[in-house]
Protein backbone atom coordinates (compact mmCIF):
# COMPACT_ATOMS: atom_id res chain seq x y z
CA UNK A 1 0.00 0.00 0.00
CA UNK A 2 1.32 3.21 -0.87
CA UNK A 3 0.33 6.41 0.79
CA UNK A 4 0.68 9.94 -0.69
CA UNK A 5 0.92 12.98 2.15
CA UNK A 6 -1.25 15.91 1.33
CA UNK A 7 -0.35 19.30 2.75
CA UNK A 8 -4.07 20.22 2.54
CA UNK A 9 -7.29 18.82 2.47
CA UNK A 10 -9.94 20.58 2.16
CA UNK A 11 -13.41 20.49 1.10
CA UNK A 12 -13.41 17.17 -0.02
CA UNK A 13 -9.89 18.31 -2.07
CA UNK A 14 -6.66 16.77 -1.27
CA UNK A 15 -3.54 19.15 -2.80
CA UNK A 16 -0.05 16.73 -2.99
CA UNK A 17 3.45 19.25 -2.80
CA UNK A 18 5.70 19.29 -5.66
CA UNK A 19 7.92 16.19 -3.98
CA UNK A 20 4.92 13.77 -3.67
CA UNK A 21 3.22 14.89 -6.83
CA UNK A 22 6.46 13.69 -8.73
CA UNK A 23 6.75 10.92 -6.64
CA UNK A 24 2.84 10.25 -7.82
CA UNK A 25 2.58 10.82 -10.99
CA UNK A 26 6.18 10.68 -12.24
CA UNK A 27 7.50 7.50 -10.65
CA UNK A 28 4.60 5.86 -9.88
CA UNK A 29 2.56 6.76 -12.77
CA UNK A 30 -0.53 7.74 -11.57
CA UNK A 31 -3.30 9.36 -13.85
CA UNK A 32 -6.28 11.45 -13.44
CA UNK A 33 -9.01 9.10 -12.84
CA UNK A 34 -6.89 6.63 -10.79
CA UNK A 35 -7.58 6.16 -7.23
CA UNK A 36 -4.81 6.69 -4.20
CA UNK A 37 -4.33 6.82 -0.80
CA UNK A 38 -3.44 9.84 1.16
CA UNK A 39 -2.84 10.95 4.47
CA UNK A 40 -2.95 14.43 6.44
CA UNK A 41 -0.37 14.06 8.94
CA UNK A 42 -2.90 15.06 11.54
CA UNK A 43 -4.50 11.56 11.94
CA UNK A 44 -6.34 11.15 8.90
CA UNK A 45 -5.74 8.87 5.36
CA UNK A 46 -8.69 9.49 2.83
CA UNK A 47 -9.49 7.14 -0.07
CA UNK A 48 -9.14 9.34 -3.09
CA UNK A 49 -9.47 9.70 -6.89
CA UNK A 50 -6.70 11.32 -8.77
CA UNK A 51 -8.60 14.34 -10.36
CA UNK A 52 -4.96 16.15 -11.46
CA UNK A 53 -2.10 14.64 -12.36
CA UNK A 54 -0.30 17.71 -12.65
CA UNK A 55 3.37 16.44 -11.44
CA UNK A 56 4.34 19.65 -9.64
CA UNK A 57 1.23 19.82 -7.75
CA UNK A 58 -1.57 16.90 -7.83
CA UNK A 59 -4.90 17.19 -6.57
CA UNK A 60 -6.88 14.45 -5.63
CA UNK A 61 -10.66 14.27 -4.62
CA UNK A 62 -11.62 12.60 -1.13
CA UNK A 63 -13.56 9.51 -1.81
CA UNK A 64 -13.75 8.09 2.19
CA UNK A 65 -12.34 9.24 5.42
CA UNK A 66 -10.82 6.97 7.80
CA UNK A 67 -9.92 8.86 11.03
CA UNK A 68 -7.32 8.16 13.57
CA UNK A 69 -6.14 5.61 10.99
CA UNK A 70 -3.01 3.61 12.20
CA UNK A 71 -3.10 5.07 15.43
CA UNK A 72 -1.43 4.35 18.94
CA UNK A 73 -3.88 4.43 22.16
CA UNK A 74 -1.41 6.86 24.04
CA UNK A 75 0.33 10.03 23.16
CA UNK A 76 4.26 9.55 23.30
CA UNK A 77 6.64 12.61 23.41
CA UNK A 78 10.70 11.52 23.34
CA UNK A 79 12.63 14.29 24.27
CA UNK A 80 16.30 13.05 23.59
CA UNK A 81 19.58 14.66 23.46
CA UNK A 82 21.18 14.52 19.46
CA UNK A 83 24.12 12.27 19.11
CA UNK A 84 27.47 13.48 18.08
CA UNK A 85 26.47 11.28 14.73
CA UNK A 86 24.12 12.30 13.52
CA UNK A 87 22.82 9.49 11.70
CA UNK A 88 22.65 7.86 14.85
CA UNK A 89 19.71 10.64 16.20
CA UNK A 90 18.44 9.72 12.68
CA UNK A 91 18.07 6.42 12.81
CA UNK A 92 16.30 6.86 15.98
CA UNK A 93 13.64 9.13 14.33
CA UNK A 94 12.79 6.76 11.99
CA UNK A 95 12.60 3.79 14.33
CA UNK A 96 10.91 5.55 16.75
CA UNK A 97 7.98 6.43 14.05
CA UNK A 98 7.89 2.96 12.71
CA UNK A 99 6.81 1.78 16.62
CA UNK A 100 4.89 5.20 17.56
CA UNK A 101 5.70 8.11 18.99
CA UNK A 102 3.92 11.52 18.91
CA UNK A 103 6.43 14.54 19.27
CA UNK A 104 10.30 14.26 19.14
CA UNK A 105 11.75 17.11 20.81
CA UNK A 106 15.87 17.51 20.33
CA UNK A 107 17.31 18.55 23.90
CA UNK A 108 20.51 19.64 24.43
CA UNK A 109 22.04 19.17 27.60
CA UNK A 110 24.93 20.63 29.48
CA UNK A 111 27.08 17.41 28.71
CA UNK A 112 25.87 17.56 25.19
CA UNK A 113 28.61 17.05 22.62
CA UNK A 114 26.30 18.35 19.88
CA UNK A 115 25.09 21.74 20.82
CA UNK A 116 23.57 22.79 17.42
CA UNK A 117 21.27 20.31 15.73
CA UNK A 118 19.44 21.30 12.87
CA UNK A 119 15.59 19.49 12.39
CA UNK A 120 14.87 19.31 8.21
CA UNK A 121 16.59 16.33 7.81
CA UNK A 122 14.47 14.52 10.70
CA UNK A 123 11.34 16.21 9.54
CA UNK A 124 12.04 14.12 6.05
CA UNK A 125 12.78 10.98 8.14
CA UNK A 126 9.67 11.09 9.74
CA UNK A 127 7.27 11.67 6.85
CA UNK A 128 8.76 8.77 5.30
CA UNK A 129 8.93 6.37 8.25
CA UNK A 130 4.99 7.33 8.80
CA UNK A 131 4.05 6.26 5.14
CA UNK A 132 6.32 3.25 5.05
CA UNK A 133 4.94 2.33 8.65
CA UNK A 134 1.46 2.78 7.34
CA UNK A 135 0.09 5.22 9.95
CA UNK A 136 -1.90 8.97 9.23
CA UNK A 137 -0.14 10.97 11.76
CA UNK A 138 3.41 12.16 11.48
CA UNK A 139 5.09 12.95 14.29
CA UNK A 140 6.05 16.64 15.15
CA UNK A 141 9.63 17.31 15.28
CA UNK A 142 9.78 20.82 17.63
CA UNK A 143 13.40 22.79 17.38
CA UNK A 144 15.99 22.32 19.55
CA UNK A 145 15.61 23.55 23.03
CA UNK A 146 17.90 23.34 26.36
CA UNK A 147 16.95 20.08 28.84
CA UNK A 148 16.06 22.55 31.28
CA UNK A 149 14.02 25.07 28.86
CA UNK A 150 12.24 21.61 27.92
CA UNK A 151 11.50 20.82 31.31
CA UNK A 152 10.67 24.61 32.24
CA UNK A 153 8.02 24.49 28.79
CA UNK A 154 6.07 21.65 30.41
CA UNK A 155 4.96 23.47 33.81
CA UNK A 156 4.21 26.41 31.61
CA UNK A 157 2.07 24.23 29.29
CA UNK A 158 0.63 22.34 32.01
CA UNK A 159 -0.71 25.41 33.84
CA UNK A 160 -1.79 26.74 30.56
CA UNK A 161 -4.23 23.53 29.76
CA UNK A 162 -7.89 23.99 30.74
CA UNK A 163 -9.66 20.92 31.82
CA UNK A 164 -9.93 17.59 30.08
CA UNK A 165 -6.37 16.96 30.06
CA UNK A 166 -5.08 14.91 32.19
CA UNK A 167 -1.28 15.11 33.57
CA UNK A 168 1.01 13.41 31.56
CA UNK A 169 3.30 10.95 32.86
CA UNK A 170 6.77 12.42 32.98
CA UNK A 171 9.81 10.40 33.33
CA UNK A 172 13.60 10.72 33.24
CA UNK A 173 16.49 7.74 32.11
CA UNK A 174 19.34 8.57 33.40
CA UNK A 175 22.12 6.45 34.54
CA UNK A 176 24.14 7.47 37.83
CA UNK A 177 22.46 6.26 41.12
CA UNK A 178 21.04 8.52 43.33
CA UNK A 179 19.99 6.96 46.82
CA UNK A 180 17.26 9.90 47.76
CA UNK A 181 15.65 9.51 44.28
CA UNK A 182 15.95 5.78 43.59
CA UNK A 183 15.00 5.05 40.06
CA UNK A 184 12.15 2.03 38.78
CA UNK A 185 12.05 0.43 35.61
CA UNK A 186 10.01 2.21 33.01
CA UNK A 187 7.64 -1.10 32.68
CA UNK A 188 6.92 -0.53 36.68
CA UNK A 189 6.44 2.63 36.05
CA UNK A 190 4.20 2.53 33.30
CA UNK A 191 2.14 0.14 35.26
CA UNK A 192 2.11 1.27 38.58
CA UNK A 193 1.50 4.87 37.76
CA UNK A 194 -2.23 6.94 38.49
CA UNK A 195 -2.17 8.33 35.34
CA UNK A 196 -4.66 5.99 33.75
CA UNK A 197 -2.42 3.95 31.38
CA UNK A 198 -4.60 0.64 30.61
CA UNK A 199 -4.69 -0.38 26.80
CA UNK A 200 -8.33 -1.08 25.70
CA UNK A 201 -10.09 1.67 27.29
CA UNK A 202 -8.41 4.08 24.94
CA UNK A 203 -8.77 3.00 21.86
CA UNK A 204 -10.95 5.10 19.46
CA UNK A 205 -10.88 8.37 21.66
CA UNK A 206 -9.25 11.58 20.72
CA UNK A 207 -5.54 12.21 21.07
CA UNK A 208 -6.38 14.73 24.06
CA UNK A 209 -7.95 11.95 26.45
CA UNK A 210 -5.19 9.12 25.62
CA UNK A 211 -2.28 9.09 28.42
CA UNK A 212 0.34 11.36 27.99
CA UNK A 213 3.14 10.30 28.16
CA UNK A 214 7.22 12.28 28.57
CA UNK A 215 10.31 10.50 28.32
CA UNK A 216 13.41 12.10 29.11
CA UNK A 217 16.65 10.54 27.57
CA UNK A 218 20.18 12.39 28.09
CA UNK A 219 23.11 12.53 26.19
CA UNK A 220 26.57 10.14 25.74
CA UNK A 221 28.01 11.73 28.60
CA UNK A 222 24.19 11.58 30.66
CA UNK A 223 22.11 14.20 32.49
CA UNK A 224 24.20 16.38 35.01
CA UNK A 225 23.41 16.08 38.25
CA UNK A 226 21.67 19.81 38.46
CA UNK A 227 19.69 18.62 35.68
CA UNK A 228 17.94 15.34 36.60
CA UNK A 229 17.10 17.84 39.97
CA UNK A 230 15.44 19.84 38.09
CA UNK A 231 13.48 17.02 36.32
CA UNK A 232 12.60 15.70 39.60
CA UNK A 233 11.59 18.82 41.17
CA UNK A 234 9.39 19.13 38.08
CA UNK A 235 7.45 15.90 38.98
CA UNK A 236 9.69 13.52 36.33
CA UNK A 237 10.15 9.71 37.74
CA UNK A 238 13.63 8.98 37.71
CA UNK A 239 13.55 5.48 35.66
CA UNK A 240 15.90 2.68 34.02
CA UNK A 241 15.57 0.80 31.00
CA UNK A 242 16.87 -2.79 32.25
CA UNK A 243 20.52 -3.72 32.99
CA UNK A 244 21.98 -3.56 29.42
CA UNK A 245 23.74 0.05 29.06
CA UNK A 246 22.22 1.26 25.58
CA UNK A 247 23.32 3.80 23.64
CA UNK A 248 21.04 7.44 23.37
CA UNK A 249 19.42 6.32 20.74
CA UNK A 250 19.36 2.95 21.60
CA UNK A 251 18.04 4.06 25.07
CA UNK A 252 15.17 6.71 23.08
CA UNK A 253 13.98 3.59 20.60
CA UNK A 254 14.01 1.28 23.78
CA UNK A 255 11.42 3.71 25.60
CA UNK A 256 9.03 3.88 22.75
CA UNK A 257 9.51 -0.03 22.89
CA UNK A 258 8.18 0.05 26.46
CA UNK A 259 5.21 2.27 25.84
CA UNK A 260 4.60 0.41 22.76
CA UNK A 261 4.13 -3.03 24.97
CA UNK A 262 2.83 -1.61 27.47
CA UNK A 263 -0.26 -0.69 25.21
CA UNK A 264 -0.20 -4.03 23.31
CA UNK B 1 34.81 1.67 31.80
CA UNK B 2 36.66 -0.15 28.25
CA UNK B 3 36.70 -3.71 27.91
CA UNK B 4 39.11 -5.94 25.86
CA UNK B 5 38.27 -8.85 24.32
CA UNK B 6 40.71 -11.54 25.02
CA UNK B 7 40.38 -14.80 22.29
CA UNK B 8 42.02 -17.17 24.88
CA UNK B 9 41.94 -17.13 28.69
CA UNK B 10 43.80 -19.82 30.26
CA UNK B 11 45.84 -20.61 33.19
CA UNK B 12 45.10 -17.05 34.65
CA UNK B 13 46.63 -15.75 31.41
CA UNK B 14 43.94 -13.40 29.06
CA UNK B 15 45.81 -13.19 25.89
CA UNK B 16 44.56 -10.17 23.24
CA UNK B 17 44.88 -10.70 19.35
CA UNK B 18 46.62 -7.61 17.38
CA UNK B 19 43.40 -5.60 17.11
CA UNK B 20 42.97 -5.13 20.45
CA UNK B 21 46.30 -5.05 21.94
CA UNK B 22 46.91 -2.06 19.25
CA UNK B 23 43.72 -0.82 21.07
CA UNK B 24 45.17 -1.18 24.11
CA UNK B 25 48.61 -0.16 23.96
CA UNK B 26 48.57 2.22 21.44
CA UNK B 27 45.68 3.84 21.31
CA UNK B 28 44.71 4.04 25.23
CA UNK B 29 48.16 3.93 26.11
CA UNK B 30 47.81 0.86 28.48
CA UNK B 31 51.49 -0.17 29.87
CA UNK B 32 52.75 -3.26 31.98
CA UNK B 33 51.20 -3.02 35.27
CA UNK B 34 48.05 -1.53 34.32
CA UNK B 35 45.14 -2.88 35.75
CA UNK B 36 42.40 -3.57 32.81
CA UNK B 37 38.96 -5.63 32.51
CA UNK B 38 39.27 -8.13 29.97
CA UNK B 39 35.97 -10.46 28.80
CA UNK B 40 36.09 -14.06 27.07
CA UNK B 41 33.02 -13.35 25.00
CA UNK B 42 32.11 -16.52 26.05
CA UNK B 43 30.25 -15.03 29.58
CA UNK B 44 32.96 -14.16 31.79
CA UNK B 45 34.72 -10.70 32.77
CA UNK B 46 38.09 -10.62 34.28
CA UNK B 47 39.54 -7.92 36.22
CA UNK B 48 43.67 -8.00 35.21
CA UNK B 49 47.12 -6.71 35.18
CA UNK B 50 48.52 -6.34 31.67
CA UNK B 51 51.88 -8.11 32.50
CA UNK B 52 53.27 -7.95 28.27
CA UNK B 53 52.14 -4.37 26.64
CA UNK B 54 52.84 -6.03 23.16
CA UNK B 55 51.11 -3.73 21.12
CA UNK B 56 50.98 -7.15 18.99
CA UNK B 57 50.04 -9.46 21.41
CA UNK B 58 49.39 -7.97 24.64
CA UNK B 59 48.96 -9.92 27.74
CA UNK B 60 47.16 -9.95 31.06
CA UNK B 61 47.71 -11.65 34.48
CA UNK B 62 43.55 -12.60 35.81
CA UNK B 63 43.63 -11.25 39.35
CA UNK B 64 39.20 -11.80 39.67
CA UNK B 65 36.99 -13.49 37.53
CA UNK B 66 33.08 -12.88 37.22
CA UNK B 67 30.88 -14.99 35.46
CA UNK B 68 27.63 -14.38 33.75
CA UNK B 69 28.83 -10.83 33.78
CA UNK B 70 26.39 -8.57 32.26
CA UNK B 71 24.12 -11.64 31.63
CA UNK B 72 20.30 -11.59 30.54
CA UNK B 73 17.82 -14.49 31.73
CA UNK B 74 17.06 -16.15 28.58
CA UNK B 75 18.75 -17.34 25.78
CA UNK B 76 17.28 -15.80 22.61
CA UNK B 77 18.24 -16.67 18.88
CA UNK B 78 17.09 -14.24 16.67
CA UNK B 79 16.74 -15.45 13.12
CA UNK B 80 16.14 -12.82 10.48
CA UNK B 81 16.18 -12.41 6.70
CA UNK B 82 19.10 -10.25 5.85
CA UNK B 83 17.51 -6.76 4.44
CA UNK B 84 18.25 -5.54 1.01
CA UNK B 85 20.57 -2.83 2.55
CA UNK B 86 23.35 -4.62 4.33
CA UNK B 87 23.36 -1.52 6.52
CA UNK B 88 19.99 -2.28 7.98
CA UNK B 89 20.62 -5.80 9.32
CA UNK B 90 23.91 -4.18 10.77
CA UNK B 91 21.94 -2.21 12.56
CA UNK B 92 20.00 -4.49 14.36
CA UNK B 93 22.66 -6.75 14.91
CA UNK B 94 24.12 -3.87 16.85
CA UNK B 95 21.06 -2.76 18.64
CA UNK B 96 19.73 -6.26 19.69
CA UNK B 97 23.23 -6.98 20.62
CA UNK B 98 23.25 -4.27 23.01
CA UNK B 99 19.60 -4.75 24.35
CA UNK B 100 20.53 -8.59 24.25
CA UNK B 101 20.80 -11.54 22.26
CA UNK B 102 22.58 -14.90 22.17
CA UNK B 103 22.69 -16.15 18.94
CA UNK B 104 21.73 -14.64 15.72
CA UNK B 105 21.26 -16.32 12.38
CA UNK B 106 20.85 -14.67 8.80
CA UNK B 107 17.88 -16.77 7.46
CA UNK B 108 17.26 -16.78 3.22
CA UNK B 109 13.79 -17.37 2.42
CA UNK B 110 11.92 -17.84 -1.12
CA UNK B 111 11.18 -14.28 -1.23
CA UNK B 112 14.14 -12.82 0.02
CA UNK B 113 15.76 -10.29 -2.21
CA UNK B 114 19.11 -10.60 -0.64
CA UNK B 115 20.25 -14.20 -1.40
CA UNK B 116 24.29 -13.94 -0.01
CA UNK B 117 25.44 -12.82 3.32
CA UNK B 118 28.48 -12.64 4.20
CA UNK B 119 29.23 -12.14 8.17
CA UNK B 120 32.11 -10.94 8.78
CA UNK B 121 30.88 -7.30 9.26
CA UNK B 122 28.14 -8.58 11.63
CA UNK B 123 30.69 -10.67 14.01
CA UNK B 124 32.79 -7.01 14.37
CA UNK B 125 29.25 -4.79 14.89
CA UNK B 126 28.53 -7.88 17.72
CA UNK B 127 32.11 -8.03 19.06
CA UNK B 128 31.57 -3.79 19.43
CA UNK B 129 28.60 -3.59 20.55
CA UNK B 130 29.08 -6.32 23.21
CA UNK B 131 31.66 -4.21 24.91
CA UNK B 132 29.94 -1.20 24.38
CA UNK B 133 27.21 -2.40 26.32
CA UNK B 134 29.00 -3.97 28.90
CA UNK B 135 28.51 -7.71 27.95
CA UNK B 136 30.99 -10.33 28.46
CA UNK B 137 28.85 -12.73 26.01
CA UNK B 138 29.25 -12.17 22.37
CA UNK B 139 26.18 -13.14 20.49
CA UNK B 140 27.23 -16.15 17.59
CA UNK B 141 26.62 -15.04 14.14
CA UNK B 142 26.02 -18.05 12.33
CA UNK B 143 26.79 -18.39 8.56
CA UNK B 144 23.52 -17.63 6.45
CA UNK B 145 21.42 -20.65 5.48
CA UNK B 146 17.59 -21.21 4.45
CA UNK B 147 14.45 -20.62 6.15
CA UNK B 148 13.59 -23.81 6.01
CA UNK B 149 16.99 -25.21 6.73
CA UNK B 150 17.15 -23.55 9.62
CA UNK B 151 13.38 -24.79 10.76
CA UNK B 152 15.00 -28.16 10.12
CA UNK B 153 17.77 -27.95 11.83
CA UNK B 154 15.81 -27.05 15.10
CA UNK B 155 13.58 -30.25 15.01
CA UNK B 156 17.70 -32.41 14.66
CA UNK B 157 19.09 -30.51 17.58
CA UNK B 158 16.16 -30.94 19.76
CA UNK B 159 16.53 -34.70 19.08
CA UNK B 160 19.99 -34.79 19.68
CA UNK B 161 20.26 -32.93 23.14
CA UNK B 162 20.16 -35.21 25.80
CA UNK B 163 17.70 -33.92 29.07
CA UNK B 164 17.89 -30.78 31.28
CA UNK B 165 17.08 -28.31 28.55
CA UNK B 166 13.84 -27.57 28.44
CA UNK B 167 12.34 -27.27 24.33
CA UNK B 168 12.54 -23.80 23.20
CA UNK B 169 9.94 -21.31 22.52
CA UNK B 170 10.03 -21.25 18.94
CA UNK B 171 7.68 -18.35 17.55
CA UNK B 172 7.46 -17.04 13.89
CA UNK B 173 6.20 -13.52 13.30
CA UNK B 174 4.66 -12.87 9.68
CA UNK B 175 2.27 -10.10 8.38
CA UNK B 176 -0.34 -12.11 6.71
CA UNK B 177 -3.43 -13.45 8.28
CA UNK B 178 -4.04 -17.51 8.16
CA UNK B 179 -7.66 -18.20 9.74
CA UNK B 180 -6.75 -21.40 10.49
CA UNK B 181 -3.63 -20.17 12.82
CA UNK B 182 -4.64 -16.97 14.16
CA UNK B 183 -1.41 -14.70 15.08
CA UNK B 184 -1.08 -13.58 18.83
CA UNK B 185 0.99 -10.74 19.95
CA UNK B 186 4.47 -11.88 20.82
CA UNK B 187 3.94 -10.29 24.67
CA UNK B 188 1.16 -12.66 25.09
CA UNK B 189 3.13 -15.58 23.67
CA UNK B 190 5.71 -14.48 26.18
CA UNK B 191 3.48 -14.56 29.15
CA UNK B 192 1.06 -17.41 28.30
CA UNK B 193 3.76 -20.07 27.08
CA UNK B 194 4.25 -22.76 28.99
CA UNK B 195 7.94 -22.65 28.95
CA UNK B 196 8.90 -21.22 31.99
CA UNK B 197 9.11 -17.97 30.78
CA UNK B 198 9.62 -16.12 34.55
CA UNK B 199 11.88 -13.52 35.05
CA UNK B 200 13.64 -13.47 38.75
CA UNK B 201 13.42 -17.30 39.15
CA UNK B 202 16.51 -18.05 36.61
CA UNK B 203 19.06 -15.16 37.30
CA UNK B 204 22.44 -16.89 37.75
CA UNK B 205 21.67 -20.30 36.51
CA UNK B 206 23.77 -21.53 33.24
CA UNK B 207 23.32 -21.00 29.83
CA UNK B 208 21.65 -24.25 29.87
CA UNK B 209 18.82 -24.01 32.23
CA UNK B 210 17.44 -20.30 31.34
CA UNK B 211 14.48 -20.61 29.04
CA UNK B 212 14.97 -20.86 24.98
CA UNK B 213 13.50 -18.72 22.75
CA UNK B 214 14.09 -18.51 18.87
CA UNK B 215 11.67 -15.80 17.01
CA UNK B 216 12.20 -16.05 13.16
CA UNK B 217 11.58 -13.06 11.34
CA UNK B 218 10.84 -13.04 7.52
CA UNK B 219 12.68 -10.79 4.64
CA UNK B 220 10.71 -7.67 2.93
CA UNK B 221 8.51 -9.73 0.81
CA UNK B 222 7.14 -12.07 4.14
CA UNK B 223 7.22 -15.80 4.26
CA UNK B 224 6.29 -17.50 1.69
CA UNK B 225 3.00 -19.74 2.78
CA UNK B 226 4.67 -22.76 2.22
CA UNK B 227 7.71 -21.19 4.96
CA UNK B 228 5.27 -20.51 7.61
CA UNK B 229 3.01 -23.67 6.98
CA UNK B 230 6.52 -25.69 7.43
CA UNK B 231 7.14 -23.58 10.32
CA UNK B 232 4.44 -24.07 12.19
CA UNK B 233 4.36 -28.10 11.49
CA UNK B 234 7.61 -28.05 13.15
CA UNK B 235 5.97 -26.53 16.69
CA UNK B 236 6.59 -22.73 15.70
CA UNK B 237 4.03 -20.25 17.19
CA UNK B 238 2.73 -17.17 14.72
CA UNK B 239 3.26 -14.40 16.32
CA UNK B 240 2.47 -10.80 15.82
CA UNK B 241 4.67 -7.38 16.47
CA UNK B 242 1.18 -5.09 17.36
CA UNK B 243 -0.24 -3.07 15.21
CA UNK B 244 2.30 -1.03 13.48
CA UNK B 245 3.85 -2.33 9.99
CA UNK B 246 7.28 -2.55 10.74
CA UNK B 247 10.63 -2.45 8.42
CA UNK B 248 12.14 -5.95 8.73
CA UNK B 249 14.82 -4.71 10.86
CA UNK B 250 12.57 -2.80 13.19
CA UNK B 251 10.24 -6.05 13.78
CA UNK B 252 13.95 -8.40 14.48
CA UNK B 253 15.02 -5.67 17.23
CA UNK B 254 11.08 -4.78 18.45
CA UNK B 255 11.06 -9.04 18.97
CA UNK B 256 14.36 -8.59 21.21
CA UNK B 257 12.79 -5.62 22.89
CA UNK B 258 9.56 -7.72 23.75
CA UNK B 259 11.92 -10.28 25.12
CA UNK B 260 14.05 -8.11 26.88
CA UNK B 261 10.67 -6.22 28.54
CA UNK B 262 9.33 -9.75 29.15
CA UNK B 263 11.84 -10.71 31.60
CA UNK B 264 12.35 -6.87 32.99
Amino acid sequence: MELFYAYEVDGGIARLDAEESGHCVRVLRHRAGDGISVIDGLGSMFRCRLSDDNPKGAVAEVLETFPGWGSHPYHLTLACCPTKNNERFEWFVEKATEVGVDRIVPVIGERSERKVYKTDRAVRIALSATKQSLKARIPVIDEPLSVRSFIDSLSFRQNEVSGGISAPLKLIAYCFEDDTHPRISIKDALSTSSHGMSASSFHGLSVESVPQIIVLIGPEGDFSPEEARHALDAGFIPVHLGSSRLRTETAAVTAAEAVYFHFL
